[in-house]
């Protein structure tokens, strides 16, 4: 079970509970669907009160050796089940389990008011149960929404508004932007510095005052010392559901559509535009001014200096169409190959 | 217009005044120098009492179905200005806005005094007119020049001198270093960390003690959550002017002409030196124990193994020159292209 | 000599006492063991009281131009010293100057108790000697064990677990992990985050409840402003001894084994498992699910897509054994000059 001084785990759930969490059909037909199960666990360590899932193939060894007593697993991986396990099929083995264990493993209760040691300035505005932690500044005009927490040593500066239901980690610094609600800022993000903009000067560089924001729409998740710059003069946007994972950097003027991904060490800069559902792998990188066309993905590592079209998956240093760069890949191996023979 | 709670217009300003911060000459000539005008805009959303700049010929179609009063824009271009627009005309367009920009909005005035909730210790000195916010934390013998402004949750250790006007912005970590005046170091930052020195051992890593410093020279930013390192027996040291972006990495010794610009997530390995205005772009990444001699330049995401002669451009990876670098991914389409004939 | 704002000096020490703590063997062997030296220094600035060292090859004309009264150097560079340098002769040179450095320089005594400002939750456990520095907050149910010291602006969550002497720079989150003994966590550093885990759903992205911890064993570094990820179910885990480098990043789920060794913004994808003694260059990156045998090695801005055999180097984008890559890369500019023949 997960270690109860960082969890706390829910009551036990009948299968029956548990296959309606996860839109999951029993098998077999007749398993008892007011057994008890009283954990989720991984299919090498989950015991016969425990639900484990299958969702990468590369573990259909551990599932056929496993001995929890029910898996979430999709239909064609069944014939696989060692003998006696109870299966909760299902064509989406990774969302059902996620709703599994969000039910075993439900969210504590939020914490509420302001910490004594918290600066809260009078022209702040606190929504109902808004919760600021020790340490915590609160500058002028910012506007905090119901049922938002914000965890210690967080600076929320002059005018920014967070919306209802957002978490704010630890370390935070906001300023110069809008925040959705039910948001999930971790800890050490910085968002709303001003972006890398100067002009080359015969004297110099000549900074150009970065008058936008930071726009992040509803149901953000922006991860652990992530940077976004606000914009030069339009925001930088980010759509609604995006999810931005450590340590990555967002130029000036940057806009991301709805349910963007962008993995850990990826970078945008600045002025490019990312419609709806694009992805962009760890430690890639776009170029400035460019399109990436709804639902285009880069590889992990690569170097964007195009636009990408629609639905279209890129890859490589500089990056091209996946399967061409792949095709590149198998030429140098082809040719070092033969290069190896003529010795 | 800026959003008012985040940024103060000025006073508006008559054409001619504008003209002069811009450096800039008036087309038409017989332009009412007298004509006010309220606020900087992007093309695309300014009016007539607005100023526009262009700078990027991407935005030419922007700009000759720009609404702006007023376009800073460089004489090659004057023809495609929309009818009754008035031109700025100067050959440093950029520049010329960023002047404008910041005459429509000066910086505020600077707060100064000692939050009551700061840790200034009584070994600490403290300049005319210094700043130090909320949560700070100020060491012995730490020395703020005057004006120097400290934002809220920074720890200033032991012995740091800071000089006269800079700006250090919250969750700043400065140690074993000296910097300048006027500089500007962003959220997060941290600078003079031990480096990363250690030595092999039959029985594991034997720390090396690192006995130098960080000295930054006036006039250099810093961006946010960079890490400097401070040096293991010489200094780090990063020259006049600099301009360092979000997330970079500089390792012990590393040191930095005047005026050099490294763009975000870039990383410089121990004991290299980059002489006057060398440019690193985006995810560029240095190897340690090399030259990159004046004005030379790495391009995005490229990785280098080998000095850099002045004013030469180097990219890929490994960086080779660029012009090389660009036929070789042309030769690697052409190859591509005959491969897929062949089948 | 190092500033002595930031670094304390010991007192001198004879040259017998010396080689004794470098392991090193004194040439001429009739030096006198009684002479008196006082600090260590590069070679470019040493003078007749300091120790100087020799390690890469690079720095041989220093060497010989060198004023240093001694110096550590291996036996095969011996004839390149200069007259009259006493030579502390060694096979290990580095490893010995680290060690007579930390005999000039001794660790300053570490602070104790706790700051006034400090938050202690009363159900928080504190080891005999620990510090607590200001702003720090200590949730319920951590422990910190003897000797840990905790720097300014530090967050410790519920129930986090530090081993007896670990050093916790300022700026520092932690939660849900456990911190083996004698660590040294640079600042910003930010541990236990919720892993980057969703599930795709027709209605947007769901949440997949981590569960797991981040287990770090004794003796790990881990630098300034990394991000390391806590477990999805099993443990995110750094074995004994590791070096983790300055703005790297670690999914979940993530193991290294002992001894192994991050160079900066180096990141590895969730669940990929690296054994002992691996190690990772700088901006290198690791896919999902991979195994890094022991001590295998991957290049500086190396993508690695595949499991690497004990004892290989991979390089290259992607990744395979770096002798190939450096073939590869030859064939390049054999294949550019050809194609520059012919034009």
């Amino acid at each position: 079970m997960a270690d109860p001084r960082f969890f706390r785990r829910g009551e036990p759930l009948p299968l029956g509970r548990i296959a309606e969490i996860a839109g999951a059909t029993l098998a077999p037909a007749g398993a008892d669907a007011g057994r008890l199960f009283k954990d989720v666990a991984p299919l090498d360590s989950a015991g016969s009160d425990d639900v484990a899932f299958l969702d990468n193939k590369l573990y259909l060894p551990a599932f056929s050796a496993s001995a929890a007593g029910a898996c979430i697993v999709a239909p064609e991986h069944a014939a696989k089940a060692p003998d006696g396990m109870t299966l909760l099929l299902t064509e989406q083995p990774y969302t059902a389990y996620a709703r599994v264990a969000s039910a075993f493993y439900p969210d504590p209760p939020r914490p509420a008011g302001v910490h004594p040691t918290a600066l809260v300035d009078p022209e702040a505005t606190l929504g109902e149960g808004v919760y600021v932690g020790p340490f915590v500044v609160v500058g002028p005009g910012a506007e905090l929404g119901a049922g938002v927490v914000v965890h210690s040593h967080c600076s929320i500066g002059r005018g920014v508004v967070v919306g209802a239901g957002t978490e704010i980690m630890g370390h935070v610094s906001l300023s110069h932007c809008l925040i959705g609600r039910n948001c999930l800022i971790h800890a050490g993000a910085r968002i709303g510095n001003r972006g890398f903009g100067f002009a080359l000067d015969p004297n110099g560089y000549v900074d150009v005052p970065q008058l936008g924001r930071v726009v992040v729409e509803d149901g953000v998740e922006i991860g652990a010392n992530v940077t976004i710059d606000r914009g030069a003069g339009p925001d930088t946007y980010i759509g609604a559901g995006s999810k931005i994972d450590n340590l990555v950097q967002l130029g000036h003027n940057v806009r991301l559509g709805r349910g963007c991904v962008l993995v850990a060490q990826s970078g945008i800069a600045g002025s490019t535009k990312l419609e709806d559902f694009v992805m962009i792998a760890a430690q890639g990188g776009v170029g400035g001014h460019l399109t990436m066309h709804k639902g285009s993905r880069l590889a992990a590592k690569s170097g964007l200096m195009h636009d990408v079209p629609a639905g279209e998956t890129v890859g490589g240093l500089p990056a091209m169409p996946l399967r061409d760069y792949f095709r590149l890949v198998a030429m140098w191996r082809r040719q070092l190959k033969e290069a190896g023979k003529k010795k």
